[in-house]
This record gives structure tokens, sequence and C-alpha cells, in this order.
């Protein structure tokens, strides 16, 4: 048995999500549909994180096992051949028995766009999120620190995760700028469901000034929910890279 | 009468170019529909440069005469609300009433973005030409300087303009790199039909080495369409900016 370790790209908008779902169209379902047409296999493909419906990656990785021999070079050009050109497979390596996209994983780095503009984008309209007001960056970054480290981030965690504890380490949390986008980078060891949407979402609170920078570390404190900002749309969000 | 000047921003994947067409969708037709929507009138409006079925713009300039008289800073908005979302009206601007977005204009500054990498992008499929092919970036700019000035740019034109002279004056043809990226940015007086995807297609001969960045001159000198590169596909292409 070959475990074959895929790094993966794919545009998400038009698709309910990273996860196989019988009756909704999926990056996982179509990369089994397109292993099974390559190498005949019903495999069990395993992703390193499940992204929602409209989220993009430019580095998602999955692994699955499989008896047949395809050399790892021909790999991607075979499966490319056969998936929608919104999924690409990006490289192929053949690894250890025993790793694993998700398990395997020492952290993880989201990224989220924010193009800060009076009027929305034509051209990025489905790869960045429009807002429109006025943001103090300065104070989104004081925010953004106190962010890093270990805490319990049930305030910012969405119902409908299965996790049982929501202890997480953010190992950076940067915001850049690039021309009239705000980029905001994410490295952590795990990540609870919407996590990274609810915390741009309260950053942005932060930036219009409608909340004070300070004012997280009693938000992470509370454990609640409500007391973050609101969770910003899926379009914005790409999985940009896993760390083994 | 008021003249009005708009910088429209599209993305030209799902129209048949900018030039209005009875029978399909181009971005002049959804702008007339929209102006229509929002003063009540039929209009002349006039596009700076015609864009090609694929090929978008960040910075293409329209101007019409209309009798209502709407503010000019809510102009955006109104027709950003009846515009679909891939069509942008960044700015709207009362200006002489002699100005003419095509006539008055100066310069147009093109851009082409070819993505120099293994694999193609799932997320820039529409945006950028997927080139796999190893390239020489110093021989395609010493080619590119040899195109810079005033020539008779015949070989560099597609059947099918309707101008008469082919004489252009190019004031600058630059090649950067960001990442996999090659980002191609000319600027010229007027260009001549599929002049600057042929351009590309040429540039990208020398950069395999197909052809050598000296034959350019001679490729100038001879008018003849068949020695220059092929004409490279208009995803990549970009009406950037117009000067006035």
């Amino acid at each position: 048995m070959n475990n074959i370790k895929l790094i993966i790209e794919y545009d998400g908008t038009n698709y309910h999500g990273w996860q196989y779902q019988t009756n909704a169209n999926t990056i996982q379902g179509e990369m089994l549909k397109a292993i099974k047409k390559i190498t005949g296999e019903n495999v069990n493909l395993i992703g390193a994180g499940r992204t929602d419906a409209g989220v993009h990656a430019k580095g998602q990785v999955a692994n699955f096992k499989c008896n047949v021999r395809i050399p790892e070079k021909r790999l991607p050009y075979a499966l490319n051949s056969v998936l929608p050109d919104d999924i690409v497979v990006k490289s192929a390596e053949i690894v250890d028995e025993d790793f694993h996209a998700r398990k395997s994983a020492l952290s993880k780095e989201y990224r989220y766009y924010i193009l800060n503009s009076e009027q929305p984008s034509a051209l990025l309209r489905n790869y960045v999120y429009h807002f429109r007001y006025r943001l103090n960056l300065d104070h989104m970054k004081r925010g953004a620190e106190l962010l890093v480290g270990t805490h319990d981030f049930s305030a910012f965690k969405a119902a409908g995760g299965s996790v049982t504890s929501s202890v997480r380490t953010i190992k950076r949390l940067e915001l850049n700028t690039i021309d009239e986008i705000i980029e905001l980078v994410v490295e952590a060891d795990g990540f609870l469901y919407n996590m990274v949407r609810i915390i741009t979402g309260t950053l942005l609170l932060v930036g219009t000034g409608r909340m004070v920078w300070s004012d997280i570390s009693q938000i992470i404190k509370s454990k609640d929910r409500n007391r973050a900002g609101p969770t910003v749309p899926p379009q914005g969000l790409y999985l940009y890279k896993v760390f083994y």
C-alpha cells in the first residue's frame, strides 16, 4: 500500500465545502471521483482541514492509501486531467505509512482577505470580503496581539463544532496591508468552527471603533460567543498552508 | 447636458467583450441597461477601449451625456446597485462637454499576467494565462526593449481591425515577476487588434528559446503577422488604465 500526500488548491466558490456529501457538490467528492478514475480504487481521502462552502484553499493537504503504483511525479498531471479546473493538485508525494493529513499536522495557517475600499471589486468579488468603512489598523493589530498564545477560544467558536476542548494555541496572528487589501495571517495548532471568521469579525469591530482593542482579553475570558464580533463571510478565507 | 466620465472595473469571464451586441451578453450592454434604470435615458456610452471576450478591465473609462442631474458622488452606488456584481463602477465625475473617452485618451495601459508554474492555479484560472515551460526573462526583456518606440506594428495585428494606419508608439513595455507570475505592462498611444496578446505570444517564444530576442526588430520590419508569435488567450489581459 502506498500512502500518498497531496497538496491541493481550490476555488471554493462553487462548492458546498470540502467534506463529502451525498447530494451536494464538494471538493472531497470531486477528489474521490478523480482518484477513482485514475487508480480504479475507492479510497479513504483524509483532508487536513474541513473548509466551509465558499472558502478557498491554496494549500489544503490530503492523504489516501492505495495499491496502484503511479509515479508520484505524474499523479498531479493525471488527477488534474480529470478534475474540474477549479480544483488543482499542486503536488503528490509518497509518504510514511503512518502519515495522517489531519492528525500529523503540527499547525495550520489560514488567511483572510478584506478589501477596504469605497466600492467593491468586480474581479475579486468571490475572493475577498469587501468592507467599506474606515479601519484603524493599529488598533486591530493591538487587539490581534491579545489573541496570540494559548487560550480557551470558546467565545470565538460557532455552534456546531464537534470538539470537546476549546483550548487552542495561536502561534502567529499578523495583519498586513497590500494596497487596499488587508491580509490577516493566522497560524494555530488547531482551529474551532468558524474561529478565523469570528476573530476577523471581532477585529473589524475594533477597527471601526465599535469595540476597544483591550476588550479582546475580556472577551476571551468570558467564553461567551455573544461578546465577540460577527462571523465574516466565507469568500475572504483561505486554508493557506499545513505544517508537519 | 452633463458629460459623465466613469471608471469601470469588470471581470470579462462571462461576457462577449465590451462592445454592445444584440444577441450576446456584453459589458457595454449591461452598462446601458443600468444607466437607463438610474437615469431613465437611453444614452450613447463611449468606451476608451474595446475589450474582447474574456478580457478584464481594472480601469476602463467610458463617458455619456445625459440630462438628469444625479450627484456624481452617488452615481457609482446607484449604478452598482443595479449592475451585476462582475461589473463595478469605481468612480464617476462630471467632465467638460468635449471629453471623449476614446478620442481624448493620450495613452492606454494594458497588463498581461502569465502564471509560469508546473501546475495551473485553481484560483486564478480565469485571471492569468498558465504557461508551464521555463522562461528566460532576461531574453524576454531584451526583446521587449526593441518594441518600445514608434513602429508600424502590422506584424502584431490580427485581421479584423478597422484602422488604416498601423503605426503606434509604445511608451513603456515592462516585465515584472511576482512569485510565479510574470506581469507584462504596456503603455501605448493606441493598440491594434490583439496587439498586446500577439506581443506577449512573441515574447513567450523568445522566453523559451524558440526565437532569438534580436529577431524582434526584423519581425517589426517585415510587417508580416506570420513572423510574430501566437495570440495568447484572453483571460490574462487587463485594460488597466487610461491616461488623459
